[in-house]
């Protein structure tokens, strides 16, 4: 399998790309990979940090998108940029998979316009995972792709992030909990409550009922699901969660676990090949993580099982 | 004034409402107190806690509103209960307040049906404090009565919620932030994007634009706005901070500040007088700041207040 890594994404580019993936490449690693960015910063790195020349294929890329830039501008002026060379490899299908810590923007805007969704997809969604209290990982679903969204799209959210648990994050038969202002049934805002009665009768998830704002961190449910506004808003609030430990130095092992450079970016879900997005701040580890969930992805065919969740 | 007191609500009553009722009364207070609930309960603690039965006026109600009962059936069938009572009293006038820490569900249902909205007001809501990183104070609202919105109401929480931060948490000129899920104005779902002009054009607020989850903890703006959904989401899970972080023994001064017993309940915001609905695990302190936030709400006129700024 070939998977493309923009180099120049990400505040650390291209020097923490290059360390993820010399550490990927160092361990028995299945894929080989694509290299986008600008050769004259990427090669001599390579050599500096004896990245193995049979296991990449370097791609020039002439142009880097800013982290700032209008996304659906900017990827359609800056052709030669490493992200807009990322989606043609992809769309071309010479790579399996596309990842950049670049502009989130101008990531989704590719997805979404030069990959096809997944037969049967209304929306394609974007996740976070959630650490919880009790050790065990939650994963959250629409944090900011689809702000207004309808029932039939949350009860597809809720399949997608189904098998994303199962395949990734090895969550045998994850629970879904509908994200909600209270516990019973006939709660919530108009969507919520006209989103209960379909997750309830689909027999592809396991369906556990409404959960609340003090479920989130708590062991209740493993795909956790809403609209992109609430759930843009929760994970902004739970990112925050690292900073102000580390800020007031608590040294804690449950806030550690906010530092979302552990869980290797967002995959946009429901498009038909991998698409991993990295925070801005993606550094070695963070690259390293993603390269493996693109590789897990591709490997368990996770777009596939989800195309036959929705049929 | 007079400010009427549930004495019966809440999971540790009428032992922590006679507590925090002395409490009040052994300071130099303004008010007396309209004590409701099962009098051969209640006079026994009174005399044990020594309260003057000069300020106090103990009213017998025979019934009790149970935490899980259904709030209409329950308000309607159980007339002789110390709710129903309490807010009789405030509707006949010989109250000024009314303070419960029973069934929310009851006491919205009561503030609504029984109490008059303030003229102009399109519907009440009700807020929560958010203590700031920085040691400051923000307020949340709404948080759960109105969990779907129209752009006005959203633009009429701002304006309540600015006159309460200015006159109760003694805020000047308090920034409003719109809850959204990007900073540039045109960002977010539906609501979000309609409420943005009213917002910017309301010269009654001193609006700072939108706001992410990202800074629901940190010193950004000081009255944040949302519909109820979102806002009862943020309320449980930042309530969780506290109860994570003491589970943990952090023993942190800024997440201790997440425990809700600090800040004296939530007030209805919109109806003609003040009602304060308390936390079922409401102890002593939380009983003795919610009749000092009744009391402050009287003598500074906020819903008067309210009435001038939303004409």
């Amino acid at each position: 399998m070939n998977i493309g890594l923009d180099m120049m994404g990400g505040d650390f580019a291209p020097l923490e790309a290059v360390k993820g993936v010399q550490q990927y490449l160092a361990e028995n690693a299945a894929a080989n990979l694509f290299l986008i960015g600008n050769k004259e910063q990427i090669d001599p790195l390579l050599q500096e940090h004896k990245v193995p020349a049979d296991r990449i294929t370097v791609v020039h890329a002439g142009q880097v998108i800013g982290m700032d830039e209008h996304p659906t501008k900017a990827l359609k002026e800056k052709q030669q940029s490493s992200i807009a060379i990322g989606f043609h490899l992809l769309a071309a299908g010479k790579t399996d998979a596309f990842i950049s810590a670049g502009n989130t923007g101008a990531m989704l805007v590719g997805a979404l316009f030069s990959i096809k969704a997944v037969e049967g997809v209304l929306r394609p969604t974007i996740s976070t995972i959630i650490p919880k209290e009790d050790g065990g990982t939650g994963l959250l679903l629409d944090v900011g792709l689809n702000a207004d969204c309808k029932p039939e799209q949350l009860n597809q959210f809720a399949v997608m992030g189904s098998v994303y648990a199962r395949l990734i994050l090895g969550i045998e038969n994850p629970r879904v909990g509908l994200m909600n202002v209270g516990e019973e049934e006939g709660k919530g805002n108009l969507l919520a409550q006209a989103t209960y009665p379909l997750l309830k009768e689909n027999k592809q998830i396991n369906f556990v009922g409404n959960i609340e704002g003090r479920d989130v961190l708590v062991d209740k449910a493993d795909v956790m699901v809403c609209e992109g506004f609430t759930g843009n808003i929760i994970l902004k609030l739970a990112e925050t969660l690292y900073e102000i430990s580390h800020r007031r130095q608590l040294k804690d092992e449950y806030f550690d676990r906010f530092n979302f450079e552990n869980y290797g970016g967002t995959p946009v879900l429901g498009v038909a090949k991998p698409v991993i997005i990295g925070h801005g701040i993606s550094g070695a580890r963070a690259f390293y993580n993603m390269i493996g969930v693109a590789e897990k992805m591709i490997e368990k065919d996770v777009l596939g099982k989800m195309k036959e969740a929705l049929q």
